[in-house]
């Protein structure tokens, strides 16, 4: 172990990807260490946090090692096994979000009943176990779900009729997760709130963003964006009231739906989320620095825009397996141009990076941002 | 070796101090792999990046080991023997700066002599040997240096008869330096200017900042600040001029005197520096990441200022050890402030970290900057 100075606050992350990642630029400011629990050496995280160490996160005892070197376990992705919380957590381990609030994230039928039972508004929506009950809960086309597992738009189907339920039901379902069938909700646009919250209650929220989606998968964020229904305040209040109803600490992401009766609660994520990236550059204190602080129970950074418009482009993996060739491009044609690379390799559709614009007009701003995602992507060659 | 995705870009950073930390930021963001040659394993730098190798900057092996790892070697001081920059550029490695330029940052009796001759506003002063010399050349109080291995006010003398002068020249001198004695300039403030060039020779600009010194160390840093004696655009075309005559590829920083007849070179420095701190979060693009671009011959970043006002203050080592002690009451206190701890351990004066208030007005923005870095060196206990 190198010698860290007296007081450095340690923090655990469990799973190795771009959120532990980009997890390590405030973490450098603010002198605090990460140790990492990655998949692989080559993982995304793991190219640029020295205290990595390989190992699952379903593997329990390499969990407790990590718990036992840092001040608090925190999480990369949600797919943590909750015995394993619990068993950090029976050890006397500080773990944000603790074992209570990460179930809402994992369990999307137990969120809806805890919530819906709260007065949040949601969906309709039931748990089924046959092609029949969906066919018989209401008006095709309906949403198919896994109650656990899913993420970015994996275990959700839209189904038009009985037969193509049957299908999607004969799909293995992980373990403990059940079937849940919600009406598809006429939406306007998609919208996302994310909060900090930290142990003993602080909390903020950053200003509603309108996510835009292409087959399941973020692709862009726009930032700040008032929904339609309601007013930006009333969205921030919402999320915050999730935070508070599900003890949740550090960063939460509410997702929404805006539609003309007004918010309705898509999905959450318990950690920095996708809709948040462009805090980094767009905010004055990042997603990923205030989940730092909030899991540390550090007082929160101000959350609040510092440019009229942020426009977040996500770059999906194209055609070329080599990303930086379109740097000499990219950077020349906008010099104020945010580039993300994650240190993953190319797949198509991957997640690989995102570019963020920053500007005083939507249009322009988000012209930006489209030409240089679409560019790293290998959709145009100009 | 981890697997790099295809086409990733490696720079070695000799020297693992707080400026190769602060590099590893823009790096993750970029997808710029970093690979650095530090004194030990516990120096800032190395407890940030994965890549770091143990070795002195004086090792020619290790440094060579190193060239063969990455596409590019630059510098976190510049203390590197020009014998080894010389044999890494004799082995077709790719240094930036190169030997010709980092020699005028090495050596301040070449850098005067070179930008004298080219017409630079210089201070009068000369190469002497002994006190009776010095006596000599001007009236007292005159400056003596060691024109090589001095920083943050080290190295630099300001003496006031000849027995003072006899005593500094009775410090050994390094290997190949000389004394120089140098008027004391009349100066009203000190301005630095920072520029970044690349190989092909794309250069741009960050505004003149006011950088505010005590007892030779840098204590703050306003930005914007226009010189007195020209306007800003003069002085950033004077930067802009000394980078290409002397042929400089990365960060160059020009420290100024401003003088009622104008400006004055008082130093130079090869890399990012301390009077561009400031740019992380108050400009476009950092300091840090124009330096990467540069270096990689990549398309150079945005410099302008992001608000009004931005204030940089150093946090030096005071009478507690634990830094982190402090973050309940400053992060509370300013939510916006930007903080940065170098993982150093505290010593009495050391750099061992800085912080960075933004606002619209120079004198509330000062005064937040100034008590977030008192209440760290344990100045004030309120």
């Amino acid at each position: 172990m190198r010698e860290l100075p007296v007081g450095t606050p340690r923090v655990g992350i469990i799973g190795g990807g771009q959120l532990a990642r980009m997890s390590q630029q405030p973490a450098i400011a603010l002198g605090i260490q990460l140790h990492v629990l990655a998949d692989s050496a080559g993982d995304s995280a793991a190219l640029v946090i020295p205290a990595t160490s390989v190992g699952a996160a379903t593997d329990a005892e390499a969990i407790l090692r990590l718990a036992e070197q840092v001040d608090v376990i925190t999480f990369d992705h949600e797919h943590v096994p909750q015995e394993i919380v619990h068993a950090l957590e029976d050890a006397g381990h500080a773990v944000y979000p603790g074992s209570e609030a990460l179930l809402y994230a994992q369990d999307k039928a137990l969120m809806r009943r805890r919530l819906g039972d709260a007065g949040f508004p949601m969906p309709r929506w039931a748990v089924v176990t046959s092609a029949a009950e969906v066919a018989s809960f209401g008006q095709w086309p309906l949403v198919l779900k896994a109650s656990k597992g899913g993420y970015d738009g994996r275990g959700v189907w839209v189904v038009s009729d009985e037969t193509q339920a049957g299908d999607v039901m004969s799909h293995d379902l992980g373990p403990g997760a059940v079937w849940i069938v919600e009406e598809m909700v006429a939406f306007t646009q998609e919208i996302a709130v994310q909060v900090a919250r930290s142990p003993h209650g602080q909390a903020v929220a950053y200003p509603p963003v309108r996510t835009v989606q292409d087959d399941g998968i973020c692709v862009e964020v726009i930032a700040p964006s008032a929904p339609h229904s309601t007013g930006s305040e009333e969205a921030e209040e919402l999320a915050l009231r999730v935070a508070k109803e599900l003890g949740v600490v550090g960063m939460l992401a509410v997702e929404l739906f805006d539609t003309p009766d007004g918010l309705v609660i898509n999905e959450l994520a318990m950690r920095p989320h996708n809709s948040g990236h462009w805090t980094i550059e767009g905010a004055v204190t990042s997603q990923f620095e205030n989940h730092l602080r909030a899991v540390l129970d550090l007082p929160l950074g101000d959350p609040r825009p510092r440019q009229s418009v942020a426009v977040m482009a996500n770059v999906l993996g194209g055609e070329h397996p080599d990303l930086h060739a379109a740097f000499k491009h990219v950077l020349a044609r906008d010099p104020a141009l945010k580039v993300h690379l994650y240190g993953k390799g190319v797949r198509p559709g991957r997640k690989v990076g995102h570019v963020t614009a920053l500007g005083e007009d939507l249009t322009s701003t988000r012209e930006r941002a489209r030409h240089a995602a679409d560019y790293f992507q290998g959709v145009i060659d100009e």
